[in-house]
């Protein structure tokens, strides 16, 4: 898991030890559900959790605060204790995106890479993940980027083309971390999972890698709250011929995401994650809509989102839906991470390679393209899983 | 359409009007969009209006009230006036249910055949039925159903088999209206929808009939506000292995049909409608359900429901969706009364009789059970406009 | 406290031990802030605790049940450990009413009085004020009634006077409870504080005791949530002269007092407290109110409540207001508990007799009458706390 | 009433019309509520209607759309519509606000003054003032400002002094529009109303003339929606020690004021007027707020407002409030316009000069400060009427 420290990431690591210890029910996991129960899935047992990341916080800080925000139960943590040590201590120093430079509360083995060279990243990257499976002994690693948003950046050339990305590695350019990384996991063999907006990862020289390499990935961007909400409900206005006039959005978080999209750059990319679905399912071009979110520091991991649409029916009346959702994001985000990371194991194992459609459910804006419709990505991955199914 | 001055009927004639002069667009109408629009449809400029109704109060005075409401626009109701006329003047006097000898606002005609015998009651609604058809010169005739909420009653023994239901009717005893409307218009040759909550409609006796005439007919309780969000809605929390702790739900509504469901026994069939879908859905025995229906005359025609659902995700933390709904009850319902026209049509020009699956996403209590899942039920009805499709 | 081991009164106890430590800031305290705070109220140290209990429970299984909630803070309960089990050791059997006979969870202590005399009972219950006094050594004991609603009961004609109630005290007839311990708690030259809805506190009798005795009593109902948000809203719309048509308000609630609640004897009292303060706020017979009461036990103590209003402006023109409140019941009530306790002994201190009409914001249904509007009510705990400020 | 064929002044128009042909009843008014209706207003019968405007659209265009938008009774229109001719008639052209030069819908004779000195578009108002009172022959002309908001501008030095800015008048210099309305209208011995967010009719000259004129004026940002309910609102958390956290306020409106505050410009001093109360209220600086506007043209002049409140109880309990206010914003000012009209003529037929204070309820940013509760602020409006009730 890239950014390993983070809330996702501590929740995944808790959640595990909790599962195994039948402390808690695997409720929020689609794997542990009918049809996808029936596939030979990695068991929940088997996973090993590793990691990258670049904040010095110990798990342990993250895990008091989770508590304290009543995501993680008091009991699951101290029943968790020795597994999250394991984990805490295979943690190694992840790389920095150009924004995060400087940062004040940076572990200082990452922050020392700074100025290393792009190949200089990738092959001690590679390297970590290899030592990992080593030390490990794991059958099969699965990398699942889970760092913040980076800045939306403009395109380089090189990027559409994998052997002139990889010559501008030898390069002194700046790459987005989230390339690094795919290239680093790629390279080793390794499926990997975006669960960010970032693109980095998704670039076309990328694609073309993982084809080569004859390996699964997917991504972009956890469809965990309120997009998953809009996807699920917009098909309803579009099947029963109901003129969506305008959808607004306005999403308040309070964890680290929240402030690091406090930047506008930040910013940028996910709300065109959040938007763009609705105008594909509506298929309304006038559709007014609109994609608000903002930083409230005492809601801490509980995201609240209030929606308001006007819609227009019959006659011309016109009428509204509004809701408001108010959910942990990383008790929604990690059991996608954990359905994820099964996924790709097992299609790693099957010999599947590119994109991965049966995905698309998990994601704001699946790598593999299609509809929107949470219904229909959901669809897909069920006929998978029955094709699957043993 | 029995119940032809009701706020419903009013918005079908006008709404039809409106669309043939152009005045309107064919907005909530699922039978002009794709693909239930390649279907050989009877055209809107084809559908001739004619109605049953026990009160005396005109359309006018109807059409008035949904003005002043914001349902019906100003201009649609002037440009209407001629049609409307028409339609009224085709109205004739409806049979009462037990519950409505005695109301105030009767017609005097309908209210003076309150004491004939079931049988002579049926007689004159077929009569009625043909000589429409004679004077119109229509194709063919469909019935609706669009009349008040029946009181709950108990079954009886003859309401299982036709033979005995035959019997019943030459006797003295006492019928649900719906059952007499729907014997009537099944023995007229005629297809019939029950849009409402109403059972008579549906025993097992015209069932029978249904099959034997060789028939197609549809119900039960047009799905047109909180019930279909809420069937569009939870299916997602059962995909994504979330678990439904609670699902409220408080729905407002002022019109007659608001007024006549705070008689505790008439709403007893409508609330079961709304809520057994959810059970079904999230099958999960322990989600502890309620629907409320309160009558709150400000709010006229706009019926608002105030939906709370509190849920449970990875790690048993507890999250909530809430949502507001408000919307013209009148102009939901009238485009799925003109959609249901033109598939019982269709449907017995095709000669289908019997229940007609293809509707299940029209309806609370559809007539042919199956999934309550209004995707899966959306899905059914393209697949059987694909199949038709030219 | 009578209800000793209630979660209101498990809130009351570990917050002052929390208070005491510095590990919680006074936050909803009204007798921490000024003006209130420049009287001379007994100090937050000075309190001790005690109480009359009927369930079996432990403090502990109550206080564990609050933090896992989210309601207690897992190291206020730690850290209170010791505070906690003197106050339980001091928590004597409390005596039932009528319909608590024979409930799964008594203490046998409890259960055994029920067959005894009013008078038998309301000596003991004296005697045991009387003990916690000697034994304690405190100033003053102020008597708290937080038990659980009561069903709504017919008044008896001895109610209304002294004599005819201490008359029939000596004989068989059936007491509230509530009664009893009004009256045990006065006799014993106590202040009596009734924060619940159970009318047998401030019958004409027991007025005339408080009168006679030199002591003041206040009630009933404590103002924690959607009728304290009401009566600080309605006034707006009477201030504004918008005329508001309707006001619905629905309560969903999960802990005991939502289950206790599901009675509708005990309900009926409740609603009332809640419904009649809207119509002396806006002073219009016309406003169309209602409110609701659900039982959604996996809200636990986290009561959510969701109006909506709707209401007119200029141009005969229809708005809405909704609002959807969610507050821990416990963590509301609690605060409030520890003012009036504060203010009671004040004012028995200062030799005040009969009705606090000071504490009017406190409740739902003032003892002494007077404005619902909460701004108003304020204002005069305001003066009075300026005419006693040092 | 300067803008005078915006949204407000039609309701103003069409409402007095509407009231003196008793076809409305005058809610939202409270001049005509106790104890304002025992003071010697002016009567609704004797307010004469004049304004500028700088938009060509004539009123009978606006007042369509607000009948369409449901905010105007259709038969109030037809009933109306000689009065409405009436006031028409004598609209003049107004003058440009600097960034409005060059918009497409601008009445050419309006356009025309944009390259006037400021000396002359004053003394041209100043002339329209003087012939419309000979016009009409009323005892007095109260000045209204209901134009757009204008960009919020950085002060200047001739604004803190009376005679430096009539000098800089004779000069070449830039003006706010408001700045001039409002010289004009004191100069022509006129009490003037301020119901924007422009800042320049209470600039310091300004202040320094009313008080050398001796006539009252008031202002600014008429409290119509949101902000009031806030400022109703946030007084009952500090009143009972609850601590707010966080108020994110989301409006959404569609008119033109709405597509007028797209501009960041422009939005910004609205936004600051919108927020502040709640700080000044709540008296806690670590108190997270903001406040956004939004523009969403199919709610035309049905603003509606989406407020999340996070506020922390006793012990340290979380707990939220929010709420949706769905008003008509023209529907809501007009009233307001109208009592205000009314104080500020009383004001100056007793001779009272500079600010009213008495008017601070009306307005989001009150001229002679003070608080910004509500309650409060209504009682000094009491107190004020009780004091020249006959």
């Amino acid at each position: 898991m890239i950014g390993a420290r983070g809330a996702i990431s501590t929740c995944v690591a808790y959640g595990l030890s909790g599962l195994r210890q039948g402390l808690l029910e695997p409720v929020g996991l689609t794997t542990e559900c009918s049809p996808l129960n029936r596939m030979d899935l990695a068991g929940i047992d088997a996973i090993v959790l590793g990691g990258h990341e670049i904040a010095e916080a110990g798990s342990t800080a993250v895990a008091g605060e989770l508590v304290r925000a009543g995501v993680l139960p008091a009991e699951v943590v101290a029943a968790g204790s020795g597994d999250a040590a394991a984990f805490d201590a295979s943690i190694r120093p992840g790389i920095l995106d150009l924004a995060e430079v400087g940062r004040a509360d940076l572990d200082p083995a990452a922050a020392s890479m700074g100025g290393a060279s792009p190949r200089a990243k990738v092959d001690r990257l590679r390297e970590d993940i290899e030592s990992f499976r080593r030390e490990t002994g794991v059958g099969r690693v699965v990398v699942v980027y889970l760092a913040s948003a980076e800045p939306a950046i403009e395109e380089s050339p090189h990027w559409n083309d994998l052997a002139a990305f990889e010559k501008a590695l030898d390069g002194e350019g700046e790459f987005p971390a989230s390339s690094l990384y795919a290239y680093s996991a790629l390279t080793a063999g390794c499926p990997f999972v975006n669960f960010t907006p970032n693109h980095g990862s998704s670039i076309e020289a990328l694609r073309q890698l993982a084809i080569e390499r004859g390996l699964p990935h997917c991504g972009n961007d956890g469809k965990t709250g309120e997009t998953l909400l809009k996807t699920a409900l917009a098909p309803m206005f579009q099947k029963r011929a109901l003129r969506v006039l305008a959808w607004q959005g306005y999403n308040m978080l309070g964890n680290r995401d929240g402030e690091t999209l406090r930047d506008p750059l930040r910013r940028a990319k996910k709300c065109r994650n959040k938007d763009a679905p609705l105008h594909q399912i509506l298929g309304d071009d006038r559709t007014h809509t609109q994609v608000g979110i903002d930083f409230v520091p005492s809601l801490h991991d509980w995201k609240t989102a209030m929606d308001f649409v006007h819609f227009e029916g019959f006659l011309g009346a016109k009428m509204s839906l509004q809701f408001t959702w108010a959910g942990s994001d990383s008790a929604l985000a990690a059991p996608l991470v954990i359905d994820l990371v099964r996924l790709a194991e097992f299609a790693a194992r099957k010999g599947e390679s590119g994109e991965m459609p049966q995905t698309a459910c998990f994601f704001k804006s699946p790598l593999a393209g299609g509809s929107h419709d949470f219904h229909e990505q959901h669809r897909e991955l069920v006929k998978y899983a029955l094709k699957h199914a043993t």
